[in-house]
């Protein structure tokens, strides 16, 4: 059985952030290339691809008020924008990857996953594990999840990967990495320098001074990538918090050359 | 509980036949709004939405000769690409849908079924029946499904709606009709005239004699969907096979006031 690798393409990477809806297409087509190139290289993996939805969805949750879930009717086609935005923008990775001979097979979220009070409630993973015994990749993305208590939840592509890496840990599949990339170039520490590599032994201290770091982790998404992925590195999986704007981003991962990154492991 | 309502886009209706990927836009609008004015007239149905691919997915399961499935991994980029192409029609379907204000949510058919030797072999309907919960409308579409033995198999918009309607029966939902919308004017005689109705009483003697018409059910369909709609007939669903190019077509079938469609019941 093939190792898997998970790579996420981060949603305010491969999207204009002051722009509603505005792919970064020129990024997405380099990143799809060198996905491309890494596939072919590197036979013994499987992959798994996700986008977060960056300026798609976000733009929609917030005409909306989705954040706390739907409170009127009115909000109904909040959440089907809401998935149709993020949709949209899986179509357009989905085609770049098409396009550079990926065969990579959409995988709706939302069709698969339902959630209570915010939390996973059910999941059927068939599919996605039919795909990962084929030459096909799945993709799938950040989504809005239907939520009995609140009607509409939304799982960020982390959310979604941790519930594939759970499930595929429990079938028996091996996982080797989980790559993030993003407009970041690693963590930083105070001195704005990336922080090479975080271990369970190093992440105490490490976390001590980061978050007197002004601008670090606003949204509280590092901290929990970080916890989440040292989660990981006690089941053996490494994780790469990457820079994914410069050329061959995805490339010099594998080939251990890059410098911008962090490595969780 | 509301009464379900099943409607199905043709893929014949709403794509160019001759003209690989080319939808119908205006006659999609057309529908759309037509479906909007319904779905407001009549808060006594739920509503499930359902499109055929028509020329879109069929292009590339010729392309890439996946009707017997999948047989060597060439063909592996013709399953992405199928499910693609699908996809791009049903997100027509549904922006149009969205335009018209019809709080439509995608869902996809290989996110929630698969199968083992064309058959269904396991499905997770959660996100489905957790839509017929809200005012949102579940849009399916006929798509191309992973299969443990042939890699992959095609289910159409009706093999999709079949799944649909027999888990609803078996959850207590009362379904009240379906309706077929084509670009044929109901279900023909031998003369050319529309057979005003079909029954389980009158379907052995309709049979014997429009299957001598020239051109009647090319492709197995027609007659299969007759038997389909009989055996719904038993559980009290009525079926309508109507013609869906006229204006409010959909419309004038909810009023009785159509003069183009069958009805099995």
């Amino acid at each position: 059985m093939k190792k898997l690798v998970f790579i996420k393409l981060g949603g305010s990477l491969i999207t204009k952030k002051d722009k509603p809806m505005t792919a970064r297409n020129g990024l997405i087509e380099q990143l799809a290339a060198d996905i491309a190139v890494v596939i072919e290289k590197f036979p013994g993996y499987a992959f798994v691809i996700g986008n977060g939805a960056g300026s798609f969805g976000h733009y929609q949750v917030v005409k909306y008020q989705l954040k706390e879930g739907v409170r009127n009717p009115d909000q109904w086609k909040g959440v089907s924008e809401v998935h149709y935005s993020a949709s949209e923008l899986n179509t357009i990775v989905v085609k770049a990857l098409l396009k550079n001979n990926v065969p990579v097979f959409k995988l709706q979220p939302s069709a698969m996953l339902t959630a209570n009070d915010s939390q996973l409630a059910s999941s059927n993973l068939d599919a996605f594990f039919k795909l990962l015994k084929t030459d096909l990749i799945p993709s799938v993305y950040g989504d809005i999840i239907l939520d009995s208590t609140r009607g509409c939840t939304i799982f960020s592509t982390e959310k979604i990967f941790d519930i594939l890496i759970s499930e595929a840990l429990i079938k028996g599949f091996s996982i080797e990495m989980v790559i993030h990339l993003s407009k970041v170039k690693g963590v930083l520490d105070t001195n704005g320098n990336i922080i090479l590599e975080i271990t369970k032994e190093n992440w105490p201290e490490i976390e001590k001074n980061i978050s007197k770091t002004e601008g670090f982790d606003v949204t509280g998404g590092m901290k929990h990538k970080i916890e989440a992925s040292l989660r990981y590195a006690e089941k053996g999986i490494v994780t790469y918090i990457a820079n994914g704007q410069g050329k061959n981003s995805v490339s010099r991962i594998f080939e251990k050359a890059s410098r911008e990154l962090t490595t969780i492991r």
